[in-house]
């Protein structure tokens, strides 16, 4: 059983960091688009089968030391009752975003094993299928990062729908955060009991949020999350993407295990500002550095993990791989991690 | 004559800081859209009694201490062959981004009193229409940002055309920001010699690059940029927005007069970190905190003053206005920070 990522998760003494990448079950894969070509995105997602299939490809692949169930972070608000389509090139909408105090109010709150069985399905089976070759990951989104969608009904360059919102009906904002602070968590601990040996929480828009926001209608919430992940006993990993600005309240709001550092922080920074606290730190090779050739890739990986120092650091990009990189320059990545020591 | 402006630029003392908007004259404003109506973006760019209308507006409707050109920061690309259209609800594209090499080949060198005649002379007439009422800010994208819509086309969320070419094409990307660098500064300093008594850089997408990225790609050419603008006599604002980390080094590198927060900083953290420096700021309400309601705006923003402190400190947002901000809303924003005193 190869355990790097679990104990890296713990900060326990490792050969090596452990290595995995956020979407390696993604369109940069050939053999992902062959069964893409089969489905759609949320048919992927909500059949078992598919699902595995495209989870485990990274780890056969790639030699990567982590799975990450195939799924999506908008799986809790398509749970709590709304309408989700994701159409090739625009990306997931919901096509009656919340905008009417009654739009609220008819959510549903959720349970995880009625809404989500089919994610718990797919961790079950992608559990007994990696027989123990390495750990899978389950995830969940952000409480903000959830709203926002559900507000805005898609992605956004400045969320305004969403952020008027926190101005204008900040109770209303506050109400529904609450909701999806206990969903998340619920889900998140849901998928531990499942079988998923690790747990991350995606608060991608953080960067939406100034500090003032961030600490009002983000952090208590993500905080709430990862609190009812930790009770299943598995490590969690908070990454709140662009605001790198709040690692440290990151790390000591949520307790989580592991703190997510994106590509716009400095490497060395970061490990500098937590270096004193008992947390690990997860990433963050700027994705965009695999359009390089490989041996330049390895070079900038080697300096990363130096910055890292090695223990209490999970090797990751520091957002999702772009699904146009050659999958050699990803094996390259990899590979370096796989072939560098602790000084 | 209004100087608060030119005195907040230099530290100089100031009974209260100026105050003025990022896009003030803008869609927000019904005056705006009324001259929209009869012109499209370009042509008011293009036509120095319409740019001049549309600049002097929020001056007379809502006294702010300045007014800025009207224009657009892909002038500069434009004027070196690059055709540009500006669709509503698409913004701003370039039907033949550059890719190949001969593309970047194509490129012409800008004399910016041939070129660019038309924004020098609205400059010129803004000038003599304002009488010497508030200062006239003169403007031009960043090198990086510029490059970076050139490649793509258009705004991008990731921009992974633009940063391909930093890995790929590393020499190439060098030689064109260096060309940038030039046209942006010259352009700069013809804008003084027009009558500009403020410039300000727009280095709108920083936020796209990490650290070594920024070192290496947007920090020199921006600061060879502003050393040429410097050199015209006149104060020059450095804005690097999604780059708060960056703040001493844009301070450092570039010897500009003023460094521009965005909203995502803290302001206390930002006036903390620069004390030491001989350099004003300018920033940061939120945009998104203008659809509070306006007594709400008027706390908020007495508090974001607060944190400045007063001298050295020109207040504005920390991004552009939202279109659909009430007019009332942003005169709450400026009422308050006419009434606000330092401690």
């Amino acid at each position: 059983m190869n355990d790097l990522l679990l104990r890296a998760c713990r900060r326990e003494p490792v050969e090596r960091p452990p290595v995995w990448m956020m979407r390696q079950a993604g369109r940069y894969l050939p053999e992902y688009r062959a069964v893409r070509e089969r489905a759609d995105f949320l048919t992927m997602v909500r059949t078992p089968e598919l699902a595995v299939e495209v989870t485990l490809q990274p780890v056969d692949l790639l030699g990567v030391d982590a799975a990450i169930i195939f799924s999506d972070i908008l799986v809790v608000p398509q749970a709590m009752g709304m309408e989700l389509t994701v159409e090739e090139g625009v990306g997931p909408r919901f096509h009656r975003p919340l905008r009417a105090a009654a739009d609220f109010d008819r959510l549903a709150d959720i349970d995880p094993e009625r809404e989500l069985r089919y994610v718990l399905d797919a961790v079950r089976l992608a559990r007994r299928e990696l027989r123990g070759r390495v750990p899978i990951i389950g995830f969940a989104g952000g409480p903000w990062t959830l709203m926002s969608y559900m507000v805005e009904g898609q992605g956004s360059k400045a969320f305004t729908q969403a952020k008027r919102l926190l101005v204008e009906a900040p109770d209303r904002a506050h109400a529904l955060l609450g909701r999806l602070a206990r969903a998340v968590g619920t889900f998140l601990a849901a998928q531990a009991a499942a079988g998923a040996q690790v747990l991350q929480v995606f608060d991608s828009w953080a960067a939406a949020l100034g500090p003032r926001d961030f600490r009002e209608f983000a952090l208590p919430y993500l905080a709430e999350a990862v609190g009812l992940a930790r009770a299943s006993g598995v490590p969690v990993i908070a990454f709140a993407p662009g605001a790198g600005w709040a690692l440290e309240e990151l790390a000591d709001a949520t307790g989580a295990h592991v703190v997510g550092v994106d590509w716009q922080t400095d490497a060395g920074d970061a490990r500098r500002r937590l270096g004193g606290r008992d947390v690990a730190l997860q990433g963050n090779l700027d994705p965009a550095w695999l359009y390089a050739a490989p041996d330049e890739i390895a070079a900038r990986t080697r300096a990363m993990l130096d910055a890292f120092g090695g223990r209490g650091h999970i090797a990751n990009l520091g957002h999702g791989i772009h699904p146009d990189v050659p999958v050699a320059h990803a094996r390259a990545f990899i590979d370096a991690v796989k072939a560098w020591r602790p000084a």
